[in-house]
């Protein structure tokens, strides 16, 4: 990963917004510009960025091994036991300085308690829109990312069988997420089976899945840092009837949805197209999500690939592509590949057959 | 669960405070209140409560569904098609309103969004301080969470042998927790062996730990919307020398500890037991962490058991107490429980023993 060039291009940005350097708290941000592991959810690093390119990367003694182990893009500061992040970043930056920060993720009581002291600026997703374009690097892990995923769910297949509950599918599937390499999850698996379908974020459960019912499983493992995400419905018995048409309505929304991805089209574009076959079909009325999102060292992020959207897609953008059906009361199907923007056309990550699956 | 209890405690913050209601963003609060399921870092719902205990939760289509098949204690308010919750927030409420809002959840730029249109006021942390101490219901579901740690990590080890990575290690327990009835994930499986046990949040590598290696397994299962939280350092062959006395060390130093904890004790006085043994065996340099923290819908709440928290604990309070020593270059111990707080004692929620294990 060229984690200095990444750097070079936030401070070229900041440059032009006219900022004497910027404040970094969001540990994906952190992660994408120097390489330091994170877990989800944890505040504990700070990364300053000044305008003659200098980074200083701010972690307790909790941190500090790891993050020696793995940074090399910037300077690694250990605060003093009990000392604060934030205190030693008063040390380093001068009063004077105006700095961006990270108005979309830090919290405003933090924004409040930390605008006193420094000449703040919202960084207005500058990082974000550089992490929506992946370079070759990135590509590659996401790629390695989605294929554990299609591995995983063949072999996870051959054990699944009749009187399984939904917990002993998330069960085997995540056995073999972890044999093929998987270094965690990307989000929470949804298995959900029959009625449970349509709860998009349905988490496993103890419902054992009876004849002709279509089973959602939507999982993503990570790997070197970055997403992967997967759906493939599966049936446990022969589907018939209105069901198995919804199968075959949301896989040719899909498919028409995939053939027109390439740089250029917006995310409206694509949408608008699997919205098309569905409505058509009498569905239209059931796909109550857009079609896809963004994917790469968080699970959802830009671009959009929904009605809100209308900018064109970008070569490097990495999206999902996944149509649903969900009947009340009935049950629900979901189809998703991951695909990369490419120019003219795009590459699909997901190898795994979107055909119809009876277990 | 009693969420209308819940709601009215919450109305009678706000009247103390002088608003007019609240409006809620962070699903862990909304989860504690109307008991509807969330996906971390999913911000899809809004919950407004008024100062005369009506409670409105608004949601989109992609959410309706599991909302109205699991959500009693609220009205339940869906958007129109391509309409956001905020929109339909406005609206709900009054121009004229006082209104508290999550200032440590929200971000700065929504703050600022929303700052123009409603009268603003912190919550300072009221619904998080009402969650620090849990009820009998929410307490079995933790221990519920927690019985899952210990039935799958004592059916993991009987798979476990010599010549496994990191990865296979991580692989058996996760598909036991499965097994047990993990609804999902608390946080991201650490297994880091020999030299990568100093990393404290090592995600499992491909390593395969040698003879003599520490082996640390950090983990926890959801269910019923919450988490446990346990630790177990285990050894690939019998250890000897400084790692075996380490391991001794962190083992006395989690007793000491645990003996103290009952109601009234502060979290810095823990903290300070299990630092005192620490430092006694010449491993106070190698305890780079808190001793602890609470443990509820959220992996990590209030309240903290370390240095910075002279406050009291509370009956009710759920909270880990996890020691340990990591000497850079060479190993990392650590071993943690999942203690309740009672009235002049505690309840140890973790059954697993603790005495070293070699594989």
């Amino acid at each position: 990963m060229d984690h200095r060039r990444r750097i070079n291009e936030l401070v070229s940005g900041i440059e032009g917004m006219g900022l004497d350097g910027a404040i970094i708290f969001s540990p994906e941000n952190i992660h994408y510009l120097t390489g330091a592991p994170f877990v989800r959810g944890s505040y504990g690093k700070i990364l300053f960025v000044g305008k003659v390119g200098e980074a200083s990367l701010i972690v307790t003694d909790l941190d500090y091994q790891e993050v020696c182990d793995t940074v090399d893009s910037s300077e690694i500061v250990k605060t003093d036991f009990m000392e604060k992040p934030l205190e030693r970043l008063r040390k380093i930056v001068k009063d004077s300085s105006r700095l961006g920060f990270e108005e979309g993720v830090i919290s405003a009581a933090l924004k409040e308690k930390i605008s006193g002291e420094f000449k703040l600026e919202p960084l207005r997703g500058l990082i974000e829109k550089m992490r929506e374009r992946k370079d070759a690097d990135e590509i590659a892990l996401i790629e390695r990312a989605q294929s554990i995923n299609d591995r995983a769910l063949e072999k996870a297949i051959e054990n699944m069988k009749e009187g399984m509950s939904e917990l002993e599918i998330a069960a085997e599937l995540e056995y073999y997420l972890r044999k093929e390499g998987e270094e965690s999850f990307a989000f929470e698996t949804i298995v959900a089976s029959g009625p449970r379908g349509v709860y998009p974020h349905g988490m496993p459960s103890t419902r054992r899945p009876s004849r002709g019912d279509a089973v959602v499983i939507d999982f993503g493992a990570k790997y070197g840092g970055y997403c992967s995400d997967m759906t493939r419905t599966l049936f446990f018995g022969e589907p018939v009837g209105e069901v198995r048409r919804a199968y075959e309505a949301v896989r040719e929304a899909q498919e028409r949805a995939i053939d027109i991805v390439r740089d250029g089209v917006s995310g409206r574009e694509v949408d608008a197209v699997a919205r098309g076959v569905l409505d058509r079909l009498g569905l239209g009325n059931y796909f109550v999500h857009g079609l896809g999102h963004g994917v790469g060292i968080e699970i959802h992020e830009a671009p959009v690939i929904g009605p809100s959207n209308g900018s064109p897609l970008a070569p490097g953008n990495v999206i999902t592509i996944e149509p649903g059906a969900y009947l009340p009361g009935k049950f629900g199907i979901r189809i998703e590949d991951l695909l990369v923007v490419e120019k003219g056309g795009k590459r699909d990550l997901t190898k795994f057959p979107r055909e119809l699956i009876v277990i």
